[in-house]
């Protein structure tokens, strides 16, 4: 039987022995560690821990979880989760207007650098305004939406998270604030990139009030979605020297490749297993 | 005669023809233009401009200032300055507790990488407390300060700045805010570093602000001081990569890091008359 | 008449005077100076100039030329142009079988971040590879090459370029060495992107070199086409960093990010008329 | 009794059950992983791990290293090391005629930022050249050199690291190339800074190199030393944009703040035990 290989990853409360006993649990199982990263946030006293390792044929997500369960509770871990690392995610892609982050995500799934399943497109314009973008293939959902209907069109979204079976949610420049409820259904499995180094520049129209405020760097910020709009846990950031030749727009131009760049990042760790919610941060391992 | 080199340095309202009426001028005075740079705010319609231009052994400031004055009349240019580059600036720098900026900037400037003389330390803390600065030969002023004592501490701190003959003054985290008179009687000529990228965390304990935040990059922010903490207009800012595994106190040591380097760069360029003030915001021409 | 914006770059032996001699020559033909840049070469005594002007409706390149002509004469200037900004360049994209760089330049230039016309595609790989591209109405020419019929392929895209009108070719990761002939021809208008941070790691598999050196930053170098190869006068450079973890594989989708960024910046560079050669390296003006 | 913190580095042959087998044996012997980090090289198949641990204040190196070495045996593990973190590496710091890198050291060293002690201060120039330094107290050692001296000059150099006890020499802009036998001596604890972005502009001048190719960045390199030149295992490199302005001499001053910036991060991550030898390549794990 051929090896396949598994991603485990869970947070429990610091204690001693915590890698002895789920080291013990995997070679018991027959299964070899290939990589382990682990963190001990000293503020919230809790163990973050990911850990890669081998099986052989004979394993499954299921059978591991039936395998590792009883230790979890053990550890009392909050959280925890095994991959198969060659199950791809399904990640649903939500846009406006602009489609450079749309566009990028979907050239990257094309070109194999991103690891997932694009499992539809919804956008609140009409497909003709992304008619440049090769999405031949994908389901993509014209979700009109105005104040009075955002209710509605909400329902309409989950329904297609839940009909197309995604489990990621990329909010790929989708200007429309999500309710506290959509929000709050979506935690931890969906991605925002706002266009601001945050904590500066919340809200509308961030390079505007960059280039008002005279800053001599712009950036990105890759977080989850929380009912707190611009506040959720922050995944990824970058930045990018501007000078004062550059106009509103041409910030606009230059946080274009910042975004893509950030979101994308964001997103590979995420379906790489490797970021971790702590309370309202992260702990991302590095790749 | 050996030849002087001159930086001109003027801002007016944008009309036709300025350029040639400059070059003129200075052609007509005997001088050459050895580089020059410009630039048109299509927001303010004013016109920036900096000239490095030599001349003669027979040119000085003075003489350089009655030749142009009447052209800068006539531009309307509301501020102007022509400066020989052979006079250094004198600087007065200011610190608290922390050394880490100024001892930095006293090295660049012993290692002759900071084009300046050093007009005297001020701090409202002992000189032991930086017994390991290699200051000697710098006047060192101890102005102590209190809540109560404050109005007559910074009466003290103008006249050291007046008699030391100070043009610029270096907040090199100096941890006291200034009142609205003393900042304002200094606009324009002080710069303080920020240890954040503003306008990200405002305010006392910015890598504390950082650390709960959970934000993946910290920076540091140099920017002339103006009666609205940390409003003023901004010189350089740059920023680095942290991680969840950073504590508070790393984040400090890192940031140190960034601060040095950020209030040398900016201080650099204010010598070096590369910084125009455009209201709340700079215009800083390349080195 | 409406009002047209032009650049004029040019560079000449440096003397006394020649901001003058434009400035005026320029008001006397009834245009204003809108952005000056220059650069005095010390080392090779050169001066370098790119000063943006307006000039009413009735002014075009042609009448232009005419007028400035023979200031240029005087000041013997080797090179100089005058550029409607209106004025599309037309750009030949040449690739390979990778599409990362290709793909990104199309995108820019749907999305109007690139002002270029796009002349045509060529490449030694059939359509079919780039299947995925969004490339309708962009003539793709199919020039097939193997060691003996190089020449005869280069004639071949020697045509394209002529028949396509074409003023700048871009090798967006064309894998063919251009013969010595090839390369001359488009001496100062072919550019190429090279993967690696150079002059490190010249030539082929520069990432698996990167890997083997066991570097920890890895690079991206667009530059100009000269017969030596990888040695031209360098545009842009950009690096990114990378850890003992990533494989050459990693490496490999790591730099192609960090190559489309620098190929386009170069390219975008080029399009607005702030590069000018001098010998083997660039003058490059902030944008 | 207190808690004491050490730090376990290993490599071995990867196979089956490591972390299980070094867990267990923590486990037993009483002590508390907090912090793991390992590597898999699919290269050469190697397993690299660093273990951060607490033991009672029962525990001294001595005793670890007894109780680990019969495992350290089985695993046929070719280097590792056990260190108490609260026992500081000892520090030769070596240097010429520059001495921004070698003050910067002792600027962090002071400020408490470098976990080290100062073993002393090695210099072919005399104290003088070095005057404005604070480094009272710090044994300052002036071996002169020559070629005709340079044997018995490194005689002098290995008396000194043998008679202050150094477990680490660090190369500070030291100008002089190390025989092949004394880098052979320090293999893996000796670290340079070069210049350059490595592998480009290797040997002498590197910045005149740099601005004689036309780059537009430039950077620094901290490598450990081995008997080929410019060739060693690299610890850490960066790298700053800059531009055709620059001039080589302000290439040197740009240079000296990414010098000073890299060696300090490659001494900070070797006295953190952060880096381990793989061949010619050096595994760091993240702070």
């Amino acid at each position: 039987m051929t090896e396949r290989t598994f991603v485990l990853t869970f947070s429990c409360r610091d204690r001693p022995g915590i890698v002895l006993a789920v080291s013990r649990q995997l070679f018991e199982v027959g299964c070899d560690i290939h990589d382990s990263q682990q963190y001990d946030d000293p503020g919230s006293g809790r163990f973050f821990s990911r850990i890669v390792f081998a099986g052989s044929g004979a394993h499954s997500e299921e059978t591991l979880r039936e395998r590792l369960g009883p230790l979890m509770i053990d550890l009392d871990a909050t959280t925890w989760q095994v991959r198969d690392r060659s199950r791809r995610r399904r990640v649903l892609l939500m846009a406006s207007g602009s489609d450079h982050c749309l566009g990028d995500l979907l050239y990257r799934w094309r070109a194999g650098d991103l690891e997932m399943d694009v499992a539809g497109i919804v956008s609140n314009h009409p497909p003709e305004r992304h008619a440049t973008l090769q999405a031949a293939g994908v389901p993509y959902h014209h979700l009109h939406v105005t104040p009075t209907t955002k209710s509605a069109q909400e329902q309409e979204v989950w329904r297609v998270v839940k009909e197309s079976e995604a489990d990621l949610v990329v909010l790929a420049r989708y200007m429309q604030i999500l309710s506290e409820d959509l929000a709050s259904r979506l935690h931890g499995w969906c991605i925002n990139i706002h266009h601001s180094f945050l904590p500066g520049f919340k809200g509308a129209r961030p390079y505007q009030q960059a280039y008002e405020r005279g800053v001599k760097l712009i950036g990105a910020t890759a977080h989850y979605v929380t009912p707190d709009l611009d506040e959720g846990p922050i995944i990824e950031q970058a930045v990018e020297p501007i000078s004062h030749r550059d106009t509103p727009e041409q910030l606009v131009r230059k946080g274009k490749d910042i975004e893509r760049r950030v979101l994308a990042a964001a997103v590979q760790a995420h379906l790489q297993d490797r970021v971790l919610l702590n309370g309202n941060k992260t702990i991302v391992f590095p790749a």
